[in-house]
């Protein structure tokens, strides 16, 4: 372990600059005009594992290509962990609000900020960098090694499903490793060991063949915009909860024990209502607001267009209007019943005097970690050994379709380490992740990968 | 008027040259580039009204300049006529949609494309003809007779309420008269008698700072979006009717004479569902589909844009959402009364989980000329003679800020004369006005000059 360490101090400025390249790269998934960047990515990504001692490839998926590595075995019978992780990013969003441009990589106040720093490149490079370190370092590797990095996560992850039962015996693993979550706090590491599922629709309704003079023809046609206000509407009352029907049929309440433990975690509301910035929190009745983040179910409007949206007034019909919906499930909540009861409200809702089509983006489960693996306990060694702090056990409002999928095709559970701080703007402007907490996240992987290794399978 | 006519006659082909001069004139108001084309337009308008024997003057108004002319006062107690028309066009659009180019106009079938030959050159242009048939066929004229010919109609008229006011004496009159309006179908020319009002608003919502992750924040903050929805479905029924507490109070129910005249019209309703492309007509039950076009107040989307707008997936929680919201009114609605209804339904709808703002982008009375003018009456004798066919008296459901305004300020009633067919393409490509229609336009009011001019006051 000390060759290990000495390889890491003697090359932190490096691996800062390998992230920094890696964030340039605009691999905007989401977006079809990015698909060379993101094929670039990928030959990055390719490059650094081999550079880490491991055989490397990019992968055919059908979408974006995913990069597939192995250490090939090792001696004795030591558990084989896959890294998963993704080399895609959100969009950039409004670069008026950037400080620094979203993919020129800039140091402030001890942070790299990009989009990707956290979410997920910079995470995504700590276990690259920490096999590079036992690799180099120390000439061999404490146990079996496997990566996985995706280039469709921000899309749902939309062919790894395929890919993963395509590719069973090449990802066969006794544990999956992920840093795409957060901290619980600066200074609080975290251990998450739950995450919601998710259902993406867009709504798309379609009415007269052109926009129309609102004056002229308002009043004798149905407006796709007052329509699509109806039917979101429907599905969500003001007060906070979901009204679809059967939404909540297979929602479990939390156990006394989690709960305790929940309510027990030192949660700032104030700082985290500041932090957010809005007049008010605000959710579910009878749930505090670490429950309707972890443990409640939700449903969000992600985005909504129609008929003309520039500056000032045109008088127009639009004849066109879309609405992204997104629900947040929890385990026990099947995503694909409640993506045909999401169908079946928006089908009630709507009128037959537009033209409706509803797209699904995304269905997915929830997933459950157990907590008392021989992994979960070398992750917390190896975290409060890497951090100087003991792991924090949380669960996360976000979806990971890996997870379940993962379990399901290969049956693993996976450990998910976050080192990213829960504000560091993922998926919003001025995303980063503190440089310290990328360096404490390399460490901590290489003592993860050391502790596993020793314990044996 | 056998002079008049005589006159007429020996000049169409001149007139239908010199409305081609004036159409080559690319006058867009919308954009800058095009600002000395607007003054040289103006500068040939002039020429024409003073060719007819008017004193026409280019005058300065704060944006582009307008053309006022007067002929006069004549021997008699005759009553004062104002023509009020527009010399600006609308932007081209697409060019590759033209099948000639707009600002050379061609005949064909009958008819000149380019654009502003109906919107409004070549309709505008048969006042000022019919009064050089007076002049220089009569060598008198049978009024007084004002030209107001202003551009910058296509930009909501915005220096034209100042300019009104503060040259009150000069444009005086008893009645204007307008050809911006169309005929009912062709062959159908049309006395328009009323127009709707407007109250266009735009809300905006502001909840967090920036777009959060909705994974990790849903179900915690108000989301603007899902709020946007629920004000706007609270706004406007399903079944069209619109939900403002006191919306109604003020509206009047249409007159037996006059819902009997209108239900009389030969509307072609299913010509008119194809036309606009959508899957059915609708609106608010128990009136057809042209009392809703014309003699009842609407509620219309025209434009909602929040969150994540682009292709596939994002999931964000928007910090903003915004609505435009436009309101068509019909006489005896107070709009300033709409105006704070509107604002008051929004402010009850929204709750203090988000910052709410209301702006307010144009509050316009509707207009409803009187049917038993003298000027009504010589309007609907000149144009059985200058067409050959009875007008029908329509209502729209477009907003006409002016007449109103003329109303108020001058005290004057409008006489709105549609020559154009209510398939020219207005603001489309191909824009064209029939070369019968705009010589039966020059008839017409010669004969309006005529007939309103024999009556006297």
């Amino acid at each position: 372990m000390d060759q290990v360490l000495a390889y890491y101090e003697s090359h932190r400025a490096d691996f800062l600059n390998r992230m920094k390249d890696l964030l340039r790269m605009p691999s905007i998934s989401a977006q079809s005009a990015h698909k060379d960047d993101l094929r670039k990515c990928a030959g990055l990504v390719r490059q650094y594992l081999t550079t880490a001692g491991l055989q490397a490839e990019i992968m055919e998926t059908g979408g974006h290509p995913a990069v597939l590595a192995d250490s090939g075995p090792v001696e004795g019978d030591r558990p084989v962990v896959l890294v998963y992780g993704h080399y895609d990013v959100q969009p950039e969003g409004d670069l008026n609000l950037w400080h620094s441009p979203p993919f020129e990589p800039t140091e402030r106040d001890g942070a790299v900020f990009a989009r990707g720093a956290a979410d997920d490149k910079g995470q995504m490079l700590t276990h690259v960098f920490a096999a590079e370190c036992w690799g180099k370092g120390a000439g061999r590797l404490p146990l079996r090694l496997k990566f996985l990095i995706e280039g469709e996560e921000e899309v749902a992850s939309a062919h790894l499903e395929g890919f993963t039962k395509d590719h069973r015996d090449q990802l066969a693993c006794d544990y999956v490793l992920i840093s795409d979550t957060a901290q619980f706090g600066p200074g609080r590491p975290a251990l998450t060991y739950g995450v919601k599922g998710i259902v993406y629709k867009e709504i798309l309704l379609h009415g007269p063949t052109q926009n129309l003079h609102s004056g002229s023809f308002g009043g004798t046609v149905a407006n796709p915009g007052n329509i699509l206000a109806h039917i979101i509407a429907s599905l969500y009352q003001a007060d906070g909860r979901v009204a679809i029907p059967g939404f909540y049929d297979d929602v479990v309440e939390l156990g006394a024990d989690e709960k305790a433990t929940l309510m027990a975690l030192p949660f700032d509301e104030a700082g985290y209502l500041k932090e957010l910035g809005c007049p008010k929190l605000f959710g579910e009745p009878g749930y505090s607001t670490l429950e309707r983040r972890w443990v409640r179910p939700t449903l969000d409007v992600n985005g909504l267009v129609g008929g003309y949206t520039g500056e000032g007034a045109s008088t127009v019909i639009p004849s066109d209007a879309v609405g992204k919906v997104s629900m947040r499930l929890v385990p026990a909540q099947d995503p694909q019943k409640i993506s045909q009861a999401f169908d079946g409200a928006v089908r009630a809702a709507c009128p037959d005097s537009v033209q409706l089509k509803i797209l699904t983006h995304g269905v997915v489960a929830a997933y459950l970690a157990p907590l008392d693996s021989a992994g979960m306990k070398a992750a917390a060694r190896a975290i409060s050994r890497g951090f100087g702090a003991e792991p924090t056990y949380i669960r996360e409002g976000g979806s990971l379709p890996i997870l379940p999928l993962f379990k399901e095709v290969l049956g693993a559970d996976s450990i998910m380490m976050g080192f990213a701080l829960p504000n560091c703007n993922l998926h919003g402007p001025n995303e980063f992740l503190h440089i310290r907490d990328f360096e404490s996240g390399i460490r901590t992987s290489a003592y993860f990968y050391g502790e596993l290794g020793t314990d044996g399978r």
